[in-house]
This record gives structure tokens, C-alpha cells and sequence, in this order.
């Protein structure tokens, strides 16, 4: 019988992350301070963020020590599983080799307690008694509230109010591990407050929270702010995934030819490929591609330009692919992936053609969803569903060409808390659509002149 | 940093299941035909059930060759992780050690799939086309749609129709993997129809689904009948749990004095514990603890008697725990638990004393789920959360005696999609249920004169 699932022992555990800024042939350029436009220090980001995470952020060493007690909350699901999906390879009837690393198994169900777990070990280590955070689709509430309870730590949650409507499921999962959970914009704080004396109606949206978020942190002595994904200290965070992948590799006796994974703020992905980056170098022919949908093409169609991080303009000023902080996506079902930015690591080395971009339609993403779910049994995020169609295209090009590339995908997590989505897709109800170039261009006049 | 989870490669992949039969003290009385109420035989299950699944029902070899296109499936997430619940450990300020097999690690979260595949395999084997089944909580009807797929069988589920309007993502998931599903009572049978003449507005019972998935098997030439739980074929699927088990204990270098799992119709618990009875023959002093909800109280309240498998009185009579075939217990959130009989084969064990039952209170059960999910992470399944209950009492006992006992529960499935019974236990709304012993007496009346 062919080996279906390349397991490891707990001492197979990375025990140091890899901080690829060291190895970036183009390094990103500074973050800038949102009032006075110089580059951000230590003391810009003190009121929000723990000390360790700041030196993180700017970090010149190569590789970071985890620490035991990090590594032993990991434990509790890591390392996770490589995949072969041979039956998606049968199905598709390719020559190509499919892997996916099983980043679903986690309690939360994601990749996203991967940094949620340090950045609450590192809060808590700095004295801080509560996180705050705000959520869109739900993934990285639920990895805070469950890293949070693990460090004995208060969460509390800023939940974007459409979803915490739709989504009950999620707020109910959060509640399960101690979090807080408020409908925003709420009555919390001063943000919240004002946009509800305008529009006491708001859906809200993940720009809303933010500021929402940002503001309880900066106001309250006692409480940080932590941020799911785009900053350096959260990529890094993710890259036991690629640091895994590689051990895996050598005992199945491959190397990759292809890396794809999905792009909300980048930091997936970015933990499965930069581990990667130095091979990528080495070896020209490799490819690494990003996955987003067609209708928030952040990497495919927005601008390489410094950009705000929020619709509130209260976070830092990062160089990075953006469609400008005040554009909004359709309400697609793939919560993870609407934002207006990119982790500046990843537009970085996309910008100077160290890795690529593709975009995919929605009905096509769920169609390949769909066939994995059918293949290789596990039901994906519509996230994740982004990267399965790539890696199908990609294997579908082997067809043709009759090569055997060996083709790894990410896989992020799965989509028990989602059906939603796959009921709207079944049942007829979802449609493409992708902004025309104005639209997307209007939403530029609005970048920060620096 | 000590070991959380013992993994295994596929090569540790159980090759036979374990046929507790032959090794039981007390063999379980025979079913017997509905009508003529004379033992049946082969002719009386043919309509519904394949040859093989028939023969394993009554065989007489220990062990039984676990066919390598089921290996294959059952590889796409076995063999499942043994976890060391140090954290549960430490809350509890227990000398014992607490160990669970992780069963929810399968696409659709429990431990159902490991009989759906093999039923799915054998009936394809034997020409059928089309499987029918009921579902009641949506673990089973998800687990058979998954393994229908699988080997391109078509998949029709019966599902209770107050859950079918109450739990959506469960149907979802059922046609994400190609099932089709109807809420029942429906129009598609004569007893469907019946129920709806007489009860426009039904919503539904387990029972009432099992009349309806069986009349649609014995009524078409290309269609089977699946169950779940309680006959022996598919306690018999289920003993790849204990067997990869005592592979992680032997590499764990520790022996299991308490066996501890939740039982509805008994076979989750079953697979755990069965390849271990012949270690309970040899060291009386092992323990091996059914738990049940009190709500439901089949094998600490129920008679050991011969009754009918459904409300409709169309399957085999069995001996076994009953608490009558129109016995109806209270809505509790643990769906899967509210099963009025019980496997033969674990009747016969508690019935001699083999094994011992306890049956748990909803609130200290999710009490203990609760804080299962906030020391290990995962958020059990509301049946599973009974097992996590019992361990816990075990494990408080070991307190007082400074025993360092080890003690072992099946984590039969995880509770991402039935996380409105978080919701309900969190906000306060649910509340303990005990029936009276009348009640219980009451049903009685009705068993089979045999």
C-alpha cells in the first residue's frame, strides 16, 4: 500500500522559527508611524505590543528559538501531517505528485493558532493580563480565544456584526475557550460609539473592528493588541509549517517543484514557502505562487504602494500590494481572504519576481473544492479551496506536458465551521465577479502621500 | 519536554479486526425474526444487507482480514493519535495518567467512518449500487455519505426532520460528499407517507427514519440498508481503535486499568475496549465503564430482554438493554446517546458482569467537556463529553486512594458542528433530567412476548 500520510514524532518539532528577512534578495521597506510618516520604532508600537514580538518585527537573526513552553501548547496538535493525494491525482488523471501539509488538525481547526499561541506566550511573559483582537469569518478569533485561555489570559474579541449574525457557530466556539465575543461596531469604545451614532444599523466590517480593537488595547493598561496575520512577527510564527514540510520531504525522498497556498494578509502561505525561499534561490526553475480570489486581487491587480493597514487609518504605513485601505470587496464566502493589503514580506518578493500570483474565480475554486472534498475526503476552508484549484491548474498543465513535478499545496484548514458556504455553492447561488480596473483605481486616490 | 502524542505510521495500520466473539465468557443470545420470531438466518437479512456483512455477523474466526481497498481508506487519517491529557491531568490534580484516542481526527470528525468504509466496500463488492440509512444528531449520516462517495455508491439519508431543520451544516456535509438527504417522515415511502397523513406537522424520530431507510432498501433491487451501531459487523469495524491502541501503549510503556467511553448503541466504545477483553479475563482488576447519559439510562436502568431494533418493529428482535422500542427520552444534545436499546454484544458483557455502566448528568457532563476544551484544546463532541465526565470521576478517585492509575477514554468525535449545545449549556439553558422509575416500567409493557 502507498503511503497516504507522512506523520512525525514530537521530536521532529522546529524548535527555532526561520526569520527570512535575513535572506529577502529585496528587504521590505520600514513601516511609518501613521501621524508623523518616519519609519515606526519600539515606542510607536509599545502601547499595543509586547517587547519580544516588537524585536521580532525588526529581527537581523536568521533563526529564532522557540520557547519549551510554546513548543509545548504545539504539541498539542504538532507536527501536522504531509499528505499524497493520489486520489486527486487519479481524478484528475495527472502525472504530477500532490502533497498537502494538513494544517486543519489543529483545535481551532486552521494554521492560525500557530502564532496565536506565541503571541500569547509572549504577552503574557510581559506582564499583560488580556488580548484584544478583532474577527471577520471567525478563524483567528477562535485561535486567539483558545491561545489565550492556554496562557490564562483574557480575550476579548471585536466580531465584524454581519458575521457574528451569520456565523453563531464561531462565537459559540470562542465562548467554549473563555473569549469575549461583541458584535462591532459596539458601544465598547469611542470608535464603535461614533460610527453607531451615524449608522446604528452597520453590518460593521473587518476595517471597523480593527479600530475597535487597536482602541482597547491603546487605552487599557492592562491589555495588547494581537494581529492574525500580515506583520513579520506572525510569518514567522507560521514557519513551522515550511520547517516541517522539509523534514517531511526527506523522508519521502522529494523536493517540490511547486508551492501554492492562498493570500488573505499572507501569513499561511508565507509559513509554508519561506522555509523555502533560500531553495527558491538556489534554484530558479522552482516556483512559488500565491492564490487570491478574483474579486480582492491584492497581488494580481493592486498597486505596490505604502498603504494604511485599516479603513480607520490608526495602524502603521506598510509598502505592500494594497487596493487601497478603503476598498471593499463583495461579500464572497471566503471571509480570510477580503482584505485590502498584503503581508509586506510577501508584496516584497512577489514585487521583485521571487515568487507569483494568480487569481481564481469563485464558482471555479469551490468546483475544485468540491472534487477534493469527493477525492481526498476532507471538507476545505473556502480558503484553502484557493489553493486546491491552483495546484489542480498546475497538475493539469503536467497533463500536457506528460512531467511528473511534484506539486505541494498548503492546505489551511478545513471547512466544518463554513458549510454555509458550500450550501450556497451547491444550491446555485454563487456567481464570479471580478472589479473593473476603475473601481480599483478609484480606491488609489485614497493612498497616504509620503 | 514529555510526549503529548504517541503517532504511528501506516505501517502500524491494523491488517485484521478483532471478532470478540469467540473469546466472550457469555455469547450473546441470537436475534430473532420479527414475525416468526424464530432465529434469523442469512434469507431474513439478504434483502437489506451483503453476504459478507452477513457472514461477519455470525463468524466464528477470531480474526477477520481487513480487506487492502478498506486499508486504503481507512488510511486517508488512521492510524489516529493516543494523547497524553497532561493538562487535564494537572487541572484535575490527578496522580493518575489520562490517556485518549482521538478519534475525531477522521473528514467527518467521529469515529463512524471506520464502518461506513468497510460497509460501503463490501456492499459495492456485491453489485449494489445505492445505500439507504437514517440519521438523527448527523455523525452517521455524514460518516456513510463520505464512504458512499468513496466507492461511488449513490447515498440516500433519512434525516430525523427537526434535525434536519436544526442542523444545516450537517446536511451540508452530506451533499459536499454527493449524499442526497431528505427530512423524514417524507413522501418517499408508504410509511413516510403514512406518518404524514396522520401528521402533517411530525417532526420525526429515529425510529421512524430506520422504518423509512429500511423500507427503501428491502423495496429496490440496488439498494442496501447501512446502520451504524449495534449489531456486531459493525463493532467489529470499529476494532481498529483498540488495536492501534495497544500498539501506542506498548510504545508508551504503560498498561490501561480504566477503559472508559461513552455508549448509544455502543459501538464507538465497543472498538475501544473489545481487543482488551481478553486482558480483563486474565486481570480481573482492569476496569472497562460505559457511560450514558442519565436521560437515557440503557444499561443502569434498562431491562436485559429481547426487543425490537426500531419504534416500527421491522428489524431482528435482540436481546440486549432496553428501555423499551417506544421509549422516548428528552431532547438532550448528545443525539447520539438517545438510542432506547443497546449492541447485543455489549448487553452481554454488562449482563455478566464483564463490564460495568455509570450514567452521567447533562450539566456536570458539559462541566467536564468544557474543561476538556479549555486544558486540551479540542471541543468534544456533546456524546463524547460523557466519556471526558466519567475519566474525570476516575481520575478524582485517584486523588483520594493516591492511586496512579491509567485511565483511557475513546474521543469519539469532535463538537465543531454541534456547537449550539455549547451555546445552550454556556447561556445557562439546559438543565438535568432524570425519568422516574415508572416511566421507564411503563415502556416496558411493550416489549415482544418471545
Amino acid at each position: 500500500m502507498p503511503v497516504h500520510r507522512t506523520v512525525l514524532g514530537e521530536d521532529a518539532l522546529p524548535r527555532q522559527w526561520y526569520n527570512v528577512l535575513v535572506d529577502m534578495p529585496t528587504k521590505p521597506a520600514p513601516a511609518l508611524n501613521p501621524a508623523t510618516k518616519q519609519p515606526v520604532g519600539p515606542d510607536d508600537l509599545s502601547a499595543i505590543f509586547p517587547m519580544a514580538l516588537i524585536a521580532q518585527e525588526v529581527s537581523t537573526d536568521r533563526w529564532i528559538d522557540i520557547p519549551e513552553e510554546v513548543l509545548e501548547a504545539l504539541a498539542l496538535w504538532r507536527p501536522t501531517p504531509l499528505h499524497r493525494a493520489w486520489r486527486l491525482e487519479k481524478a484528475l488523471g495527472t502525472p504530477a505528485h500532490i502533497y498537502y501539509k494538513n494544517e486543519s488538525v489543529s483545535p481551532p481547526g486552521s494554521h492560525k493558532p500557530n502564532t496565536a499561541v506565541p503571541q500569547a506566550y509572549f504577552n503574557k511573559k510581559e506582564g499583560i493580563k488580556r488580548l484584544s483582537t478583532e474577527t471577520g469569518a471567525g478563524q483567528w478569533g477562535s485561535a486567539l480565544s483558545f491561545a489565550c485561555n492556554y496562557f490564562d489570559l483574557e480575550c476579548m474579541v471585536y466580531m465584524v456584526r454581519v458575521s457574528f449574525q451569520q456565523k453563531p457557530y464561531r462565537k459559540s466556539m470562542m465562548n467554549t475557550w473563555g473569549g469575549t465575543v461583541i458584535a462591532s461596531p459596539s458601544d465598547q469604545t469611542n470608535v464603535g460609539r461614533a460610527i453607531l451614532a451615524e449608522h446604528p444599523d452597520s453590518p460593521g466590517s473587518l476595517g471597523m473592528a480593527i479600530s475597535e480593537a487597536v482602541e482597547d488595547a491603546a487605552t487599557r493598561d492592562d491589555t495588547n493588541y494581537a494581529l492574525g496575520s500580515v506583520l513579520n512577527h506572525v510569518l514567522l510564527h507560521q514557519t513551522v509549517i515550511g520547517l516541517e514540510m522539509k523534514k517531511q520531504f526527506d523522508i519521502v525522498g522529494e523536493k517540490p517543484d511547486v508551492l501554492v497556498g492562498c493570500t488573505g494578509g499572507g501569513s499561511n502561505f508565507a509559513g509554508f514557502f519561506l522555509p523555502y525561499i533560500p531553495d527558491k534561490l538556489e534554484s530558479p526553475d522552482m516556483r512559488i505562487v500565491c492564490v487570491e480570489p478574483a474579486s480582492c486581487p491584492t497581488l494580481t491587480r493592486g498597486k505596490f504602494a505604502y498603504d494604511f493597514g485599516d479603513t480607520g487609518k490608526m495602524t502603521p504605513i506598510m509598502q505592500m500590494h494594497t487596493l487601497g485601505h478603503d476598498f471593499v470587496p463583495p461579500g464572497i464566502h471566503a471571509g480570510g481572504l477580503r482584505y485590502h493589503g498584503m503581508a509586506p514580506i510577501v508584496s516584497a518578493l512577489v514585487d521583485d519576481g521571487t515568487i507569483e500570483a494568480v487569481a481564481g474565480h469563485q464558482l471555479e475554486v469551490f468546483a475544485a473544492s468540491v472534487m477534493f472534498a469527493r477525492t481526498e475526503g476532507i471538507i476545505p476552508a473556502p480558503e484553502t479551496a484557493h489553493a486546491i484549484w491552483a495546484a489542480c491548474e498546475e497538475a493539469k498543465k503536467c497533463i500536457e506536458t506528460g512531467e511528473e513535478k511534484v506539486i505541494a499545496f498548503n492546505f489551511s484548514g478545513h471547512g466544518l465551521v463554513d458549510m454555509a458556504a458550500y450550501d450556497a455553492y451547491l444550491g446555485g447561488k454563487l456567481h464570479n465577479y471580478a472589479y473593473p480596473q476603475e473601481a480599483i483605481e478609484e480606491s488609489w486616490k485614497n493612498l497616504p502621500v509620503i
